[in-house]
C-alpha cells in the first residue's frame, strides 16, 4: 500500500511540528506524494499534543496520515549527513522552525541548494522570515489577533473572539501546499531547474483570506466590527434556535432569497412591506426582522425549518456539531468522513481527502504511523545503506 | 505590464462569481497565470457586491486583480462558440454554478474534454457535485454551519457564531488553487496529458481544516464546544482588555511558555504554586488564572504588555483591526499591504501576494479592471479574429 493521487512520484521531506507545516505536508501526502516525516527518536511532539488514543494524539493520527516515518538525530553530524543525503533525492523540504534555526542545524537553504538546486523549501512561521517580529514566538492565536480576524469575530457587546479551531494554521496549510506546487511548476519550466524558498507566515495566510479590508479602510474608512451573526450585506442573516433545541443558519445574500425566506415562514407578504423591501430598509428594521424569523423558527423543529426553506430554495443549513456531521446524509453520501484502520486502536473515523479529483483522487491509506521510525527501512531503500550500516546507526542512536 | 510569478504561461478562464472560485482564480493570477475573466456585458455581479468605490465593489477590485476582463453572452450560440474556442487554448476553467448549470450552457466537461483533453476544470459549489444537498443553494454561512465551525465558535453561554469574514470561501479558494496545481502536475506526467474535473465544496474546504474532530468524537465521544477565548490545551489563553482600551491575545501552548507568561506579569512564583503548576491544575483553577492575567493587563497599556511578554519570549499579540494593521511596523516592513494604482480612484491599498516566493514572487500589477471587457482585444489576439469580426460581435452584443 502506498499513497495514491496526482502527486505520485513527488518526494517531500517533512521535518515540521504542529501545526500548519505538517498539515501542508499532509495535503501533499493525501494526493500521493511520498512524504517522509523525519522525527527525533523519542517521536515528534505532535504525537503528544491534545487528546490521545492509546497514548498517541488524534492530531498526530490526522497530520501524520499517508506519511512515512523515519527517525533521525539532527544534532549529530552523522544525522545531519543522512538528512542532507535524504534531501539530495527530494523535491520539497517543509520546515517550521523559528527563523535562523534551520541554519544553525547546518541545513541553510544555500547549503541545501548547493547540493540539490531543485529543492523547493517551504518555511512556515508565525511572523515570517523577515520583519521586526520575525524572532518572536507565535501560534495560531497570535495570528488570529494580528490579522484582524479576532477583532471582527464575536458579538458587538462582547470581546474579540478566538476560534476553537486552529484557523490560521489550517489556512497556512492550504496556502502552503499551493505555494509548493506553484514553485514546483516554475522549477519544471526553469532551464536550470531551480527550486526556491517560500516564506509563509501564519498571520498573512489568515489575513489573505479575510477580504478587501485594507482597501475598504484606506478608501472608505470602514472597519469590520464584531457583528455577531448579522451581516451588513445580508438581512435576515443569523443563527436561530429551533423548537427542538437545535440551531439553524439562515442568510439572504440576494433580494430574491429574502422573498423566499419570508415565503418559507409563511409570510410572503412581508416582502411587500416597505420596512423590509430593500436591504437598506431591512437594516433599519433589523431587530424586527430578526424577531420575526426567530419567533417562527422557535416554534418549529429543525427538520421542518430546513425542509420549508429548502422547498422554496432559500439558503438554510443546520448548525452541526461533529455528532450530527457523522450522521448527516450528505456527509455520508459524499464520504466526507471515512474509516481508516489502525494497528493499535482499530478502525477510526477521519475526514476524507479534499478536493475530489475525478481521475486521480487521493485516499486515506493510513493514519499517522504508530511508532516513530516505522519506515526506517527507507534509509536503506533511498540512500543505499546496507542493513548492517542501518543497525549500526540505530545502535548509535542516530536513527 | 503583465502578471508575473511562477505560473507565467498558464492560461486560466474564470467564469465564476462571488466568492471562492474567483478567489482561487485570483491566487493563480497573483502568481503570474494569464487569467481571463469572462463576464456578461453588464459586468460580473461581484462588481456590485458590498462596499463600492466609484460604483465598483471593493470585492471586485480585490478578486479581479491581475486578471484580464472580456465580455461574452454565453446564452447565445455565437457566444458559446467563442467560449469553446477560448477554452481550446486554456489550461484551466474555473466555474461555480450550481451542479448541472454548466451542462445546460452546452459546456459540459465531457464536451470540453472532447475538444481539449488537457483542460483542468475546477468546480466550486456549496455542497459539491454529488450527494442529496447538491442542488440546494448555499453560501459561506451555510458552510460555516454545516462544517461544525459555527457550533464551536463563540462563547459557552451564547449562540453558535458566524464570522464577519467569508471564511469558507477563503478556505475553498486556497484549497482550490492547490487542487488545480495538483491536477496540472498530474496532467504533465500523464502520457495522454489529460486534464480532470475537480469537485470542491465550501463545506468540505472548511471542514477539512478544522482538525481531527471526527476521530476525537468517534473514539472518545469528544465534541468541540464553544469555549470563548479559552482552550482545553492552553491555560492561560485569552483576549484581555488593556488599560488603554485595546485588546491583547495571550496563549501558552507549552509549560515553558506558562512560566514565561507568569514572569511577564512579574509573578514568576505563581508557576511554583500547585494550583498552576500543570495544565490539569490550571484548568481546575481557570477562573483564577484568567483573573490574575486580566487584572495585570488591565493595569497596563498595550505597548507595555506586548513588550513585557516579548522580553521573556512568551507568546503575545495585539488584537488589530485593519486600522492598526495599516500602521503596524511588521506589516509595513513585510509590505503585507501594498498600494496599487487605479484609473478611476487613484492609488489604493490592497493586500500583497502570499506566500512569498524568493525567486519568482507574485505581485499586484493591477486591481480588478474598471470596465467589463477592458481586454476584449484578447478575442483578436487569442482566437485570431479580425478586428472587423470583433466589431461585428460587439455590435451584435455577443462580446
Amino acid at each position: 500500500m502506498r499513497p495514491t493521487g496526482p502527486l505520485m512520484g513527488l518526494v517531500v521531506v517533512d521535518m515540521a511540528q504542529m501545526l500548519a507545516a505538517p498539515f501542508a505536508a499532509m495535503l501533499l501526502a493525501d494526493f500521493g506524494a511520498t512524504v517522509i516525516k523525519v522525527e527525533p527518536r523519542e517521536g515528534d511532539s505532535t504525537r503528544r499534543a491534545g487528546l490521545r488514543l492509546n497514548g498517541t494524539s488524534v492530531w498526530w493520527r490526522l497530520l501524520g496520515r499517508n506519511k512515512y516515518s523515519v527517525t533521525l538525530d539532527l544534532k549529530r553530524s552523522e544525522g545531519r549527513d543522512l538528512m542532507l543525503r535524504l534531501l539530495d533525492g527530494a523535491d520539497v523540504l517543509i520546515e517550521n522552525m523559528r527563523p535562523g534555526k534551520l541554519e544553525t542545524l547546518g541545513l541553510a537553504p544555500t547549503e541545501l541548494h548547493a547540493r540539490n538546486r531543485g529543492l523547493v523549501i517551504l518555511r512556515i512561521t508565525g511572523w515570517g522570515q523577515t520583519g521586526p517580529y520575525r524572532d518572536r514566538a507565535a501560534f495560531g492565536t497570535q495570528a488570529e489577533a494580528m490579522s484582524g480576524f479576532a477583532y471582527g469575530n464575536g458579538h458587538p457587546d462582547g470581546p474579540p473572539t478566538l476560534t476553537s479551531f486552529p484557523l490560521a494554521d489550517g489556512a497556512a496549510g492550504y496556502l502552503g501546499a499551493y505555494g509548493v506546487m506553484a514553485a514546483l511548476w516554475q522549477r519544471e519550466r526553469d532551464p536550470e531547474r531551480r527550486g526556491q524558498v517560500i516564506d509563509l507566515s501564519l498571520f498573512e495566510a489568515l489575513f489573505g483570506l479575510l477580504g478587501p479590508q485594507a482597501t475598504a479602510y484606506d478608501k472608505l474608512g470602514t472597519v469590520t466590527e464584531r457583528q455577531g451573526n448579522r451581516s451588513p450585506v445580508s438581512v435576515p442573516r443569523g443563527i436561530y434556535r429551533t423548537r427542538d433545541d437545535r440551531w439553524v443558519a439562515i442568510s439572504c445574500a440576494t433580494e430574491q432569497i429574502v422573498g423566499r425566506a419570508f415565503a418559507a415562514i409563511g409570510r410572503p407578504e412581508l416582502y411587500d412591506d416597505p420596512r423590509y423591501k430593500s436591504l437598506t430598509a431591512r437594516l433599519a428594521h433589523i431587530e424586527e426582522v430578526d424577531e420575526i424569523m426567530g419567533e417562527w423558527i422557535a416554534q418549529h423543529d429543525l427538520d421542518i425549518v430546513v425542509r420549508r426553506f429548502t422547498e422554496v430554495e432559500a439558503t438554510v443549513a443546520p448548525v452541526n456539531s461533529i455528532r450530527e456531521i457523522l450522521e448527516d446524509p450528505h456527509f455520508l453520501a459524499r464520504e466526507t468522513v471515512v474509516t481508516v484502520d489502525t494497528k493499535d486502536v482499530g478502525p477510526m473515523k477521519i475526514q476524507n481527502v479534499f478536493p475530489r479529483l475525478e481521475m486521480t483522487p487521493g485516499r486515506v491509506q493510513w493514519a499517522g504511523r504508530e511508532t516513530p521510525g516505522d519506515d526506517n527501512s527507507l534509509w536503506v531503500e533511498r540512500l543505499g545503506l546496507s542493513l548492517e550500516e542501518l543497525v549500526r546507526l540505530r545502535q548509535k542512536g542516530i536513527v
